[in-house]
Formats: C-alpha cells, structure tokens, sequence
C-alpha cells in the first residue's frame, strides 16, 4: 500500500459528536459508509442495498452488545436468552454477562437451548474451529445476530452474499487495523438501527471520527488497487497467500506430531476469486490426541506454547484454540515448539 | 494551530490492539498518555504524579460506566446505589439504568440520600448549573466520582489541583475536540484502575488508537504555546475570551427580557493565569421567572429556542439548560431570539 494509505488529519476537522444529522446513525461519517458499501460490492460477501442500514461501531464488540440492547424487549420479566452453538467465541458469554443485565443473559449452547425466545449468535466462519455455520435454532420469537467478522476471501471462499437480519463486521479481521477499533453492522429494520444507534450514543457517544476517516482511506486504496488492471498489490490474494502458507506448516508440524488433529475443510468455489480455495481460517482449532493429557492448554505450555483452552468455548480441555495471525516470528516459533513434541 | 495540529498517519501503523503491554492499561498509548501528563502540570488542575493511573477511555461517558463497574461489588445481592445531588447531568441517570445492570442503579438526589453504601458523582464546574462543587454524602463504604469535565481554565479559575480517587476528562471539553471520542481518567488505586481497564476490554477492547495518536499531537502543540515566550496563540485564554464575550451577551439578554435569571458565580484567584477570574460555563441554568410560565423548555421553543429542560437533570421544569458552545451563528442567533422575549 505504500503511502497511498497515509491520511492527514488536520488539528481543525472533526470536532463535532455529529458526522450527518441526516442520517439514522448520526455519527457514522459518510465517508467511511461509502467505502463500505464499495467493499462488499467488490467482494460481494454481503448484500448492501440502499434498503439495508450500516451502524458504525467501535469495534464489533459494541455492535454485538449493540444488537442485544436492540433485540430483547426493554421491559420484560425475565432477561432474554442468548445462545451460540458450541464451540461458540469465548468473548460471547463475557460480554454478554460482564454488568448483569436484566435485559440479556447467557444460556449456553444453542444446540441443548429449550426455548422459544432467545438471541441466537451464529458465527461463520466459525471463531474458534473455523466451519462454516447457520443458526441450528428456529422459532417465531428467536433472533439471530450473524457475525461475520471472518467472512472475507483470505479465510474462506465467499460462497455468496450473506443476507441476514443483523451482519457483523469489523476492521480487525478484514484489513487487520485491530488499534482503529472500528467495526461496522449491516441491519434491515430501521427499529433495530435505532435501537443500535441509540446503544452506541448511550455507551460512548458515537465512534471515532479520526479511526473513520482512516479506514475510510485506508479502504479507498485497497479497493482503488481492484480497478488497476493486471495489479499485484491486491490485499486479500495477499492475505489468502499468507493464510495458506501458514496452514501449510501448521498441517505439516501436526502430522509430524502424531499426537494432535485438525478440522479438515471442504474446497469450495469463491465467487470472488473464481477459483475453487480451501479455508484457511484466522485460528486453528487444535485436538491433542496424546493419551494421558486432558488439559491440552497446560500441555503446550508446559512446552512454552500459549493457546487458550477449549473450556472458554463450551467444550472439553482437549482442545485450545491457536491464533494464525500473529507476527511471523512469533507464529514461526510456534511451528518450531510444535515440531519438538511427539 | 494552523497546520502544527495536522497529524499524518500511515496505512500501517498501529495496527495491533496493544499499545503497551507493560502498561496496566494495555491499550493506553504512551504518547497520549505523556501529554496528558504534561498538559495537567501546565494547567495545574489535577495531581497526575507517577503513582496515578490514567487510563484512556472512548470519551468520559465510556469511563463513567469503567468506574461505575470497578467501584461496584460483582457478587452483591442488591445493585449499587449511584447518586448525585440536583441539579445532576441528565446523562447520569441514563446512562447508569439503560442496561438494567444489577450491579449497579440509578437512586437520584445525592442529597436526599438515605443509605450507607452508595457511589456518588460529583461534576465541578456542574453541568448544567456551573457551580463549583463537592460530595454531599460522606461514610466510609461510600465511594465518590469526580466528573472534572469542565474544570479547565476557559470556564473557570483554577483554585487548585484535585486530589480526588478517580477523577475523569474529556477531551470534548478541554481542546473541543468531541469527534475523537476520547477521555482520560486519573485513578488512586490499583485494583479500580485494573477493573475500569477490564471494563474498556469487554466493552470496546481498547479505545481507537488513530484517536489517542491524533489528539496527543493536538495537545503537544497546544503545550508546545505555552513554552515560546510571548506567544499570543495560547488556547486556555482564547478560550476564557470567548467564553466571556457570550456570557456578557447572554446576561446582556436575560437582564433586558426582565423574565428570566441567572446563576451568579463568585470570582475567584485562578493560579494559572495568576488573575482574579469569574465562572463562565459551558452551559447557561436558565430559570424562567415570567408568572404562568410553568414549563420553560415549551415557552422557548415556541419561539424557536431548543434548550434542554431541567426535569432531566431532577429538578423544576422552570429551568432550561442552554449551550454556551454552539457556533459562533447559532449562538448569536440564540441571543437575537432570546432578546425579543418580553
């Protein structure tokens, strides 16, 4: 990207909470809106019509707590149910709990829920195993927030625009800024956009404008790099190439382990690329098979390897969960400590 | 400021979530972190020695909640009492209920309180009514949050610097800069300043760092003034001017309508500016003192002046809070109205 994605912020602009009092989410800037709606016509992994709402987030950790405030009733009885099928993120049950609410509780894993009225959290790629997910509830008074912060071309072959109620996206995972702490929320109902925009002026009066613009800019040149004919400087055939290889050796240090396994995945074609890809997901959902060890967290780093332990995940201490997008000396090194184990 | 205050920030910067990792605020970048330092030895208002943490949060509203989860006991049968006495900020009781948390609940007047255990918050200067402020309660399970949002040197006289446990900054209020979405608080004690930097991690994951990064520029700048000798670009005292001049046209206004009245603020030694100053807040305590005016909000905006009534902020609807801050248009406009009320 080179310079091209160096922004100049004046020490005048941006001053005000309001970036367009026209618009339902007032302190979304037009700007940043617009970029997006170019980034997933271009790589088509949602639908983004006129008709469809986006809320600016700071991060997609405020639009998940965003889209519980919007869907459970301000004045029911009893907090609403919400769910994701195991292994489900380790941040859901946190953040959903962390100031007891009485208008949203955790219940675990969709898959054994009783109920008729619950949030369902369905993410897919699935953060931690990677597979590909739909929502296993269904009812009348069910909800489902889709968070598809993993939906990109470098972990998965985009399959189709995604065309759910409330889609989840974040910086973090599609170009990688994690430190702009910016996501974004597609929402079809305009009382659930308020709603949303209502929990974010509430929380934190609005986002950032300065992350907004950059990204906005930051945005602007990966996609300008997509009308360049025969350009090489194409973000995501970059990341994909980066994901591959690093699977590649992950793969390759697990077999000659003898002692762990992996999800396997099914080729598919991406619409975006026009080719058949693999997945190739953000983390790796590791299985020690070695007999004797339960807690394959304290087995790794007995041996000086940091995972985090499938119990944050609703499953058995069997399985850890390993980051695949740390700096390419830390996540050498790992490959190197995983080939020492037998 | 001119083009001193411009920031250029390249595409690949800060694009991990952690800004320091040694630090107990994780996402705190050391830079900001270093101006805000530097700013309060300037200004003289707060005691930022090395013992105090400062942890940045996404505007003050975002600490608010940081400090009401930290002061809050996470197992206690009853939610925790928040209070503040009236005239309060009209965002203190929202902002405390909206997610119905049963760790903590709004319980009104401070001064009216019955109780042993409560949080209390005091704003000083006061938003809305401007006077200078302390707790009201005192006991020792009670626990006190200083709002210090406008206790800057263009809305009043500097006495002294505080010393309080937490104390918060916006900012939005200091350099006016609301857009960043970025406040400041300064914490006594280890184990707060460890659960309000657990609170930012499950309620945004760290606060933007394009934000942090800009805003320290701002302020080094804005410091960088006070070092040249002579210098007549100086914010705090461009700010008194300014507030000055509109708190003489308001007064001006409401002493012509002969049917509304003002708070009187005493002047006071401001050690700052070594100069005897007056109060002149950010927002104008309207009272409406016209006979069979009951509702002062209806009656101005009858006659096209928005204001903010004072049943928000617990008291008489006979009150009217007014921003002193709007542009330099609105605000002469709002003068030219409120001076053809008889």
């Amino acid at each position: 990207m080179g310079e091209r994605g160096d922004i100049v912020l004046p020490g005048w602009q941006t001053m005000s909470y309001f970036s367009d009092v026209s618009n339902l989410c007032w302190f979304l800037e037009p700007e940043f809106a617009h970029q997006v709606r170019r980034l997933h016509s271009l790589v088509g992994n949602a639908v983004v019509d006129d008709g469809r709402f986006i809320i600016v987030g700071t991060g997609s950790t405020q639009l998940f707590q965003a889209a519980l405030y919007a869907l459970s009733p301000p004045d029911a009885a009893e907090p609403m149910s919400v769910v994701s099928a195991i292994p489900y993120y380790s941040s859901y049950p946190t953040v959903t709990d962390y100031l007891r609410s009485g208008l949203y509780r955790w219940a675990g894993d969709a898959s054994t829920f009783e109920g008729d009225a619950y949030i369902e959290l369905v993410c897919s790629p699935n953060n931690p195993d990677g597979s590909t997910r739909e929502a296993v509830l269904s009812s009348k008074n069910g909800k489902t927030i889709h968070d598809l912060a993993y939906y990109w071309p470098q972990y998965t072959a985009i399959t189709g625009a995604a065309d759910h109620d409330i889609m989840l996206f974040t910086v973090s995972k599609s170009t990688g800024h994690a430190g702009a702490r910016l996501g974004w929320a597609l929402v079809k109902d305009k009382d659930v956009a308020q709603r949303m925009t209502k929990f974010i002026e509430l929380n934190t009066i609005g986002v950032s404008k300065d992350s907004q613009l950059r990204v906005a800019k930051i945005l602007k040149v990966v996609l300008d790099m997509y009308e360049l004919p025969g350009n090489k400087h194409r973000l995501f055939e970059y990341g994909r190439r980066q994901m591959s290889m690093r699977w590649r050796k992950l793969r390759a240090a697990v077999k000659a382990s003898g002692i762990f396994s992996l999800p396997e995945f099914q080729s598919s074609l991406c619409r975006f690329t026009g080719e058949e890809t693999e997945t190739y997901p953000a983390f790796a959902w590791l299985k020690c098979e070695k007999e004797g060890v339960e807690d394959c967290e304290s087995f790794l780093r007995n041996h000086k390897l940091l995972t985090r332990s499938g119990r944050h995940f609703g499953v058995e201490a069997k399985y850890v969960r390993i980051s695949m997008l740390d700096r390419d000396e830390t996540f050498d090194l790992f490959i190197q400590r995983l080939l020492s184990l037998r």
